[in-house]
């Protein structure tokens, strides 16, 4: 099947955008936990998280315009800090729940019923059910005038995760965590590993690390 | 486990790698097609692609400084194509083997055995064994000084995949494609479908699509 640009700009638009969003290939589904500066907290899934570096440390994602979570971003903006925290099979219903457009009065946190957690004095509540959880603080916002959307960048200043997931060479198995895959707008999936492979090199052949 | 600031910079600078890498989430390894002035190709995984907005069609991804695969960058400045092509089960050792630091004059689609896949006279080779390819112009250069990376933006021109994958609201079904995700600097995973949820809204029962 082939679509030209012209295809693709002739799609009705919701049809476009299921489209579009799951052609670009598989998503980082997470949750945002924020609070503002009268305590009200606020919790929203995004699916545009990446890393961006690892010294130092930075993570980033992208803000849509008049999106249904932006009061995650105003909330970031406010007081600079902000949760990340991944998502497995047990809670991708109340994940997903988060982007109803509720009130600002209301904390996602109590009306899709995950519990919030307040540790190490970091100044935005993790989700208490997540297994892999990221403090960080706001390092840039980068506009992008393109689509009118902002690339939002934070640097991680704490982490947690289950022990047992971190193997010895520094490699944190998100799977053995349940950590979960996106694709498109709605669509959820478990991993399952293939394998790990060793540093490529010409002329190498490649190992399968455990093998 | 728990992990501050501090104790993530005092890691050994390849252990940090790998966890920051891992801790941030799944990852979408995809295959970059490009091709120099004198009709040398070159094809390089990258694993920060996101999905920057379906209108118009933006798809985005991170350059590293110093990155082995600095002839993707080159090339695209030069031309202004390149293609993006999901990567499954069955090239997923070939596509990683890409990332080994060849010389400039060796075409990655023959070091690692994939084949050029020209069509529509679209001015980037595509790669053929992958079954689902986009074609992209470049359309902004945005540079990230926090670590001296760039996002560039590319925007959708043409796209392929296979026409069973297509659903009728416009959802392309990727894992019936085979297209896998990433983890860390090294790991690949299968997905394995949870379900797709309805439209979220406030005090509305999710509905699982296909149920």
């Amino acid at each position: 099947m082939h679509l030209s640009h012209a295809d693709i700009l002739a799609l009705e638009q919701r049809k476009r955008a299921q489209l579009i969003n799951s052609i670009t290939g598989t998503k980082n589904p997470c949750l945002i936990g924020t609070v503002d500066d009268s305590g009200q907290t606020n919790l929203a899934i995004f699916n545009s998280i990446i890393h961006l570096g690892a010294h130092p440390p930075l993570i980033a994602f992208v803000q849509r315009p008049d999106s249904v979570a932006r009061h995650t971003f105003e909330n970031i903006v406010t007081t600079q800090f902000f949760t990340i925290n991944h998502i497995h099979g047990g809670i991708a219903e109340q994940a997903h729940q988060t982007s109803a457009r509720y009130d600002q009065s209301v904390s996602e946190f109590e009306a899709v019923g995950l519990k919030e957690d307040w540790k190490q004095d970091f100044p935005a509540p993790f989700v208490q059910e997540s297994r892999i959880q990221l403090g960080c603080k706001l390092a840039q916002v980068i506009p992008i005038d393109l689509n009118n959307t902002k690339l939002v960048i934070g640097e991680i200043q704490q982490v947690f995760f289950p022990e047992k997931c971190w193997e010895e060479d520094g490699y944190l198995d998100i799977e053995l965590a349940g950590t979960i895959a996106g694709s498109g707008l709605d669509g959820y999936h478990e991993l399952n590993q293939l394998f790990r492979l060793s540093y490529a090199k010409p002329n190498e052949m490649l190992i399968k690390k455990g093998d």
